[in-house]
């Protein structure tokens, strides 16, 4: 990102400090400071006020914030709470935005504990976050790269595929593709589960073959320049039978439903509805047990949520998944999960990987 | 672990009910409750009162929790905190502890609003992470597979080292071979830093070719069954000047220091002394900008954390890290790093790897 971004993104909060009721707003959540200040360590708080920033952080990342960061750095010996709370006291701020949907109860009281009489601490909740729904140029080109090496890294990996791997030697292949093709790391645990295991939405990969005759199914992303994709693929392994491909088919099915029903001014639990009535005249949707997808950006699940009674609506420049699927108990589980980016009249499906039901 | 072990940590738990003014403790750092009831999720809540347990999750868990867990499972369709709630209220518990150091200020207002009248919620903290500093002969066992898998993968990748490497190449490599090796992952994100970049302590890995002449700075970890492994090495690339050999024997000598003071009894910050007083008598010790080590088990950061002012007092079974450091900005960063495991009369340095100085 070029740094000018930083400081205008911080300039759009700062406006709405009087409608918000805030004097200053103490960003606690590292992906919401990235964003407001481009810096990427494990520590750190960003004070904002009308005409001023500063970002604290520890001596580990002396150097680097002032390597990344476009505001002033101030670099504390111990907790960062007191040190961001004696600048409040000095400039005399007393309405302190806090983010109460991401600090933990203890800084919550160690906030209030140091603020003046008369001063107090106001919750804001996803204030941050509901810029970042909406991602610039800069960040789609971002996320683009991402899905790109994504399917990329899926492709050199099922080319080294061999009949003896288990799930976690397909999943380490999948991370080592990524981080070749440059990625600074995966954005999630990749999964790899292959038969009764893919009925396990969530499945960590395992010792065992991958064998013949089953799914297989792969949930990845990597994480480029910050920037995060997702994709999931259920594959075949040997060959498929008939109530395999007959559930293919309808999760298939359900997730173009979903992509079609995505466009700027829809609500997120429409998209929702579109996967799940499909999988209804399947007579599947009970076995459709999440969520339909979801916002990412630099942080793998953000705004919205597409799932039942989120009224949110899509705008162009959200980057959302959709991901239906269906887990039977012992016997398979299928996803199909893309990355789309909202636009005016529709969306654009950036995961450029097949969905035609593939046999490995 | 057998399962067995689950039941018995929550009874030690529930023991300290009256002494610690609760009714039932509401469990929400996964770690924690991995450590009380087996689960591997990402999403839970463990509810514990005296006679009971029931751990919540979501529908993309079920089949998981059922198979992991020990102790009753319930499936929630919605946000977890208002169905434990149910339950609590149901059976009447009053004084709900709850882990102020893990929960958000969001979840503890959701908490809050959903307790009868008379009531309340009790703030706990560190409790269950105060049992976990202790390490359980199944858990030291885990972690020395951990730390031995994680020198096989360090050795593993600089037999592949290869001068047109970037710090990302190798990093991947290394992050490649634990993964081969068995591990699940990494404890944290690989960190491989050349040269002047070693300066920044906790650097990202870069496309920056590693070059000769140069410091070498390895930090990596792995995951093995749940349990993390720890290390830094800083190797020499092509060869070393006097200047950095005489830097890297006093971090040495101040590390193999902090590993000699280490024993049953002794508090952490004496030891934390024993590196900073070495570093001294080179007059390095302002360049050494952390603290000198840390607990690490299901989490990579526990308790105890080996720094100035801390007066815990280490006890056997106990498994830190002794990590001291220098960083000369523009110039290199120096840092060695051992997984210790507490004994009676001194410690086991768990880390096979050898400390001598290596020219790659």
């Amino acid at each position: 990102m070029q740094k000018a971004i930083y400081s205008q993104r911080r300039q759009n909060l700062v406006r709405e400090f009087r409608a918000k009721g805030v004097d200053c707003l103490l960003v606690s959540a590292l992906p919401n400071i990235r964003y407001l200040a481009g810096f990427t360590g494990s520590n750190a708080l960003l004070l904002l006020w009308e005409g001023g920033a500063v970002l604290f952080t520890d001596r580990r990342y002396e150097i680097q914030a002032g390597e990344e960061c476009d505001c002033a750095v101030q670099v504390a010996r111990g907790p960062l709470i007191p040190e961001a709370l004696k600048l409040v006291r000095r400039r005399k701020l007393r309405r302190v935005g806090f983010e109460s949907h991401r600090v933990l109860f203890d800084s919550y009281t160690e906030l209030c504990e140091g603020l003046r009489p008369g001063s107090r601490a106001v919750a804001v909740r996803g204030w941050v976050e509901g810029y970042r729904m909406v991602k610039a140029p800069e960040e789609i080109a971002a996320i683009r790269a991402s899905v790109e090496l994504n399917s990329r890294a899926l492709e050199r990996a099922l080319k080294r595929l061999k009949p003896e791997m288990s799930e976690a030697d397909l999943a380490a292949e999948i991370d080592y593709q990524m981080r070749r093709l440059g990625a600074e790391g995966t954005a999630f645990d990749t999964i790899v589960a292959s038969g009764a295991r893919a009925a396990l939405p969530h499945a960590q990969p395992t010792s065992a073959r991958i064998e013949a005759a089953q799914v297989l199914l792969i949930d990845m992303g990597a994480k480029l320049g910050g920037y995060l994709s997702d994709m999931t693929r259920t594959l075949f392994v040997g060959g498929a039978g008939k109530r395999l491909l007959h559930y293919y088919a309808a999760v298939r099915e359900a997730q173009m439903a979903g992509v079609e029903a995505v466009r700027e001014g829809i609500a997120a639990e429409k998209v929702d509805a579109a996967c799940r009535i499909t999988l209804a005249r399947w007579r599947l949707d009970r076995f459709f047990v999440h969520s339909t997808g979801h916002g990412l950006g630099l942080e793998i699940h953000e705004a919205p949520r597409l799932g039942k009674k989120v009224k949110t609506q899509l705008k162009a420049g959200m980057v959302i998944t959709i991901e239906p699927g269906v887990y039977i108990e012992d016997f398979c589980g299928i996803r199909i999960e893309d990355t789309v980016l909202v636009t005016k009249n529709g969306c654009e499906v950036l995961t450029p990987t097949s969905k035609e039901p593939v046999v490995v």
